[in-house]
């Protein structure tokens, strides 16, 4: 009686896919076990991968902070994945905690944006980091975003600048689960 | 590799179930197909429902628009849903259109309140009908919400004059698909 979400975007992390692991670090709490490679798949996967294989689960939602204006100025020096020189990338599955869901959507807006700078920040970096991020809290997985980045392995001390920064502010603080696995392209 | 979604729950339309059927309307677009009750199941439903019955499922989920000050009014009000003297009832499915979807926060936060006065007008009802807002557009449904209503069949029509309220709105020029199930609680 249940039917397959087709929104569903799985990330795996097993012994194949296009991106191979370089590091995998639990930022807070638990890890992720180990894997060589992510593979991503549209769709719930139902092919065989090697025991102790992980699936993240997420889907592509609607914008939850953004103002119209932010979004222009951010749409305006975004570049879309898949660049040819992006031979890095980064996969950052977060979970926040039961009293960020708790707030209302005025006090999680202010913490975000007025307090972290979370879209100023992030805007600084966003002509040589694309980014997507992914939705997973009502689909019921162990984290509630899966946050994806890609850029050149020449562009990597920026993007952890961008983690470090964003890392020490007041979002953070309801972040619980953190773990951040770089990732390098297959040649 | 899919695990289920421990947030789930199931609205099913079949020949059993705690609610019967009063009536079940298509407001705006594609109705449900024909059932006598409707039943309510926490997680997945494996049971063996009859040809022809429909399942809908949705979490609940965060606070997306109301503001804490909002809450708070709100909060003060409400009232659990399962009281004695709620013998009615009212599940109506909605999903709204991929203009909507594309807004941006602040766009679609003006529409919902500030021009349409979603929470303002349902304040007013709050002591006699109860509600739960169920999330469904990330799980990939048909719809986007599945809106459940509890009250005493004695304000059914402060019910529907909610519902008439709502829908000439502005929030509503964006709801594409509408379906008014009203129910009775089995005695």
């Amino acid at each position: 009686m249940t039917s397959a979400n087709p929104k569903i975007i799985s990330f795996i992390g097993a012994d194949r896919g296009p991106w191979k692991i370089a590091s995998s670090s639990a930022v807070r709490g638990e890890g992720l076990s180990f894997a060589t490679h992510l593979d991503i798949v549209r769709g719930p996967s139902n092919e065989p991968y090697p025991e102790g294989a992980w699936t993240l689960q997420a889907v592509i939602s609607n914008l939850r902070y953004t103002t119209r204006d932010e979004k222009s100025k951010l749409d305006k020096d975004s570049r879309a994945l898949g660049q040819p020189e992006f031979d890095a990338g980064a996969f950052i599955p977060i979970r926040k905690s039961a009293a960020w869901w708790a707030l209302t959507q005025d006090e999680r807006r202010k913490i975000f944006e007025e307090d972290s700078k979370h879209i100023a920040t992030s805007a600084k970096y966003l002509s040589y980091i694309s980014r997507q991020l992914h939705h997973s809290r009502d689909l019921g997985g162990e984290f509630d975003f899966l946050t994806w980045f890609e850029f050149s392995a020449g562009h990597v001390d920026q993007f952890d600048e961008l983690c470090y920064a964003l890392r020490k502010t007041k979002e953070w603080e309801f972040v619980e689960r953190e773990v951040e696995v770089k990732l390098v392209r297959n040649a």
